[in-house]
């Protein structure tokens, strides 16, 4: 199934609340700006977060189907800042091993008393299968196949708007295998919502965005080309395997194609910033002149992603 | 040895007092029901599990020799709903690899200031070898080979007590192989102190029960004759190796002996209550429309699994 | 290198204050004290350990390069004990396999906002490098390769003051395979610092101490000599690829050349008090009679250790 087909329509109640994170298709603009609101009012003037008692009562677990210790440890983090109890749940020894089923494992885990279920899988629509078979608890996908990533988008969005101030007269370049790319499909769709006027996807053929076109779309195949004139740009970590399968004969040519230099960030507007989801391929996606650059806020996002991480938590235990 | 050999005297002091959780054999009615009122005190009437303070000062340690995250779960879940510091001590990689004794790491822990460790050993006995030579910290047992599983039938009796009130008129019936069944045995135990009249074990004759005898206990290989008119069916996880041994050559003839289906249940009382420790097999010891069905009770056992282990480490923290 | 050569200057800021806990050789006299007053304080008269709340607001992760269970344990311990958060970060599953550079993963703990990293690693001076480049952390040297391990120096230093008061008029033996034991070379320079008369290495040539000779240092390869009239006989951990390579065909002939029996004890002071930093190979360093006797203070040392570790978190918390 094309990622883009897979419908978020439950992640919102009767009454429009939000009650999962499943993903950023169709979320409404006013649910993305809440996110980013609350999220800002929990970073401090220097850019440091804050601790809250929110989920002082609650129970957070983390279900890692896919190893990423990264991104498991920042929703840990976010958790425990915000007073929740958190549960990593092993999944590797776990009952899925003794044949107990995916359904009987939630189900088990909410009657442990589980309130929140932070959800990392391979599949497409993992995460909205949950949600559409249990209730009374949150789902928050961390990640589902090539599908989406909606915390990884939001945080995205947190910063470029740190930086941008309003998204409506921006161009932004996203760079590298969007077709396979859950945070680019994110980005595309929170960009889109918040009205983002010029969005360039860059890549080649075979690793280009097939998903819903729109009129403030642009696949382009030319990264000098694509990075002219541009506000941002988003770079996304590249998987070898495919960027063999696209006829890309090695990590040299790749980056002589799409690898970001300070040469190439000067086509794009003098404050332009560059933003990667991480962990970073230095030399390959990006130059390491450029990753620690005065121009990269590669690492603002990381402390934007447990603040994000947080209001997403908090935003949804608000519905529990 | 018989498991029904091994004492659980040393669970108690010289007044009485409960200061470890080795086993419901021999464990006085008046023990067993302090802690069901406790438990049941920590349960509000929605069946929610309250937070408590009453461990704020304490550090649980689980020492899981064999693999069960579900089961470390539960008792990580109930330390720190408890208020506890908890730690999972890694044995796979820890100082036993390097020839420690066990009996140099448990006072080693307790010298970290570890107050209560959750043990689970394939071993018979050891969680009573431990507590034997070592003090000042109090041991729970959470399953030692095939001896005993102590808050397994202790969720369990609150379980049924949830729903029948009184144990003295009731005919439990115990499914499945039995004979290798901690869980089994501590049911066993419970059942007799709590005065029921009527213990139907229902097994094979290669895994039917082989500890003591009672008055109160009936031994059965016909599960039609075994379930009519029970109030309570408690069936059992099975391991397919112990099915093989038994001569059952595969799970559907399992099944069709052992299962429990509708068709069966309508032999036991209407209001007959179903139970499973879980994870469930299913299609193999109960019928997915039995598991999922109105006389199930196993989600409601794994919420009762929070708030007795919970109670457990609250009566054991009072004579620390 | 040799270890005595890594500088530990980084850990003192230009005003003196320690800000990285990096090593012992340097630190000067009133920041040991400092911390040994800052830990003799958590202790009660029972030598039993207090919680505190200085590091309320704090997030310590745990960074363990080399597995170590047991020293990981006793710093989680000691963090939450502290009521910091803690986070293990599975360096087996993270981000440094995807090629990620040691410091990019530095770099983003921090701006997730860890305080505080203990860091373990096979090679020496990494905890130093880290600390020379990243900012506005405490690193914590939790042992690095065979250069230095200093909180389990100190807490050897708070075990000896407690039971010996003046460090000056001491004598003190370590026994073992001091060339490569980071323990035993952070004990020298702490015991040199803090005045100690008579500091006595008993060692095999091949296994004796190479760093910086000093007045108050004997080298000797006779434990009878190197015993005689000691107040504190400091055994080490013994590796049995490094016995074989320095000529000791088995354990038995270790053993009786350098193993501590009650036997050799008797040649000590009455009163000497006999250490180990665990986990103990019984009959290889110390016999069991030893370790289990009333001159040792084996396990008074582990709850030091959790002493120490508060305290270290304490003072380098104040610097942040």
């Amino acid at each position: 199934m094309k990622p883009d087909l897979i419908s978020n329509d439950s992640q919102l109640n009767s009454s429009g609340k939000l009650i999962h994170l499943l993903g950023l298709k169709g979320l409404p603009k006013e649910q993305i700006e809440n996110i980013l609101n609350v999220a800002s009012r929990l970073l401090d003037t220097q850019g440091n977060l804050k601790k809250s008692k929110v989920l002082d009562d609650m129970s957070v677990a983390n279900l890692f189907f896919e190893p990423s210790t990264r991104t498991r440890n920042t929703f840990e983090i976010a958790a425990k800042r915000s007073s929740a109890q958190t549960i990593n749940v092993d999944l590797a020894n776990s009952a899925t091993k003794k044949n107990e089923t995916l359904m009987d494992t939630m189900h088990t885990l909410k009657a442990m008393q589980i309130d929140m279920f932070v959800i990392r899988h391979k599949k497409n629509g993992l995460p909205h299968h949950i949600a559409n078979n249990i209730e009374g608890i949150a789902i928050i996908n961390a990640g589902d196949g090539i599908n989406a990533h909606p915390t990884q988008a939001l945080l995205d969005m947190l910063t470029i708007q740190q930086e941008k101030k309003s998204f409506k007269d921006l161009s932004v370049a996203i760079v590298g295998d969007i077709r396979h790319s859950r945070v680019a499909h994110s980005d595309i769709h929170a960009l889109r919502t918040l009205g983002t006027k010029d969005i360039r996807l860059i890549a080649p053929g075979y690793l280009q965005y097939n998903g819903e076109v729109s009129n403030n779309l642009k696949l382009l195949d030319n990264l000098d080309e694509g990075i002219s004139g541009v506000d941002v740009v988003v770079t996304l970590r590249l998987q070898k395997e495919r960027m063999l399968a696209a006829e890309i004969p090695n990590e040299k040519v790749y980056f002589d194609h799409y690898g970001i230099t300070n040469e190439k960030l000067k086509l794009a507007k003098p404050n332009a910033i560059v933003m990667h989801p991480g962990p970073v391929n230095r030399g390959i996606e990006v130059d390491t002149a450029v990753a620690d650059g005065p121009q990269s806020v590669i690492l603002k996002q990381v402390t934007n992603g447990i603040a994000i991480r947080m209001a997403v938590m908090e935003v949804l235990a608000q519905a529990l």
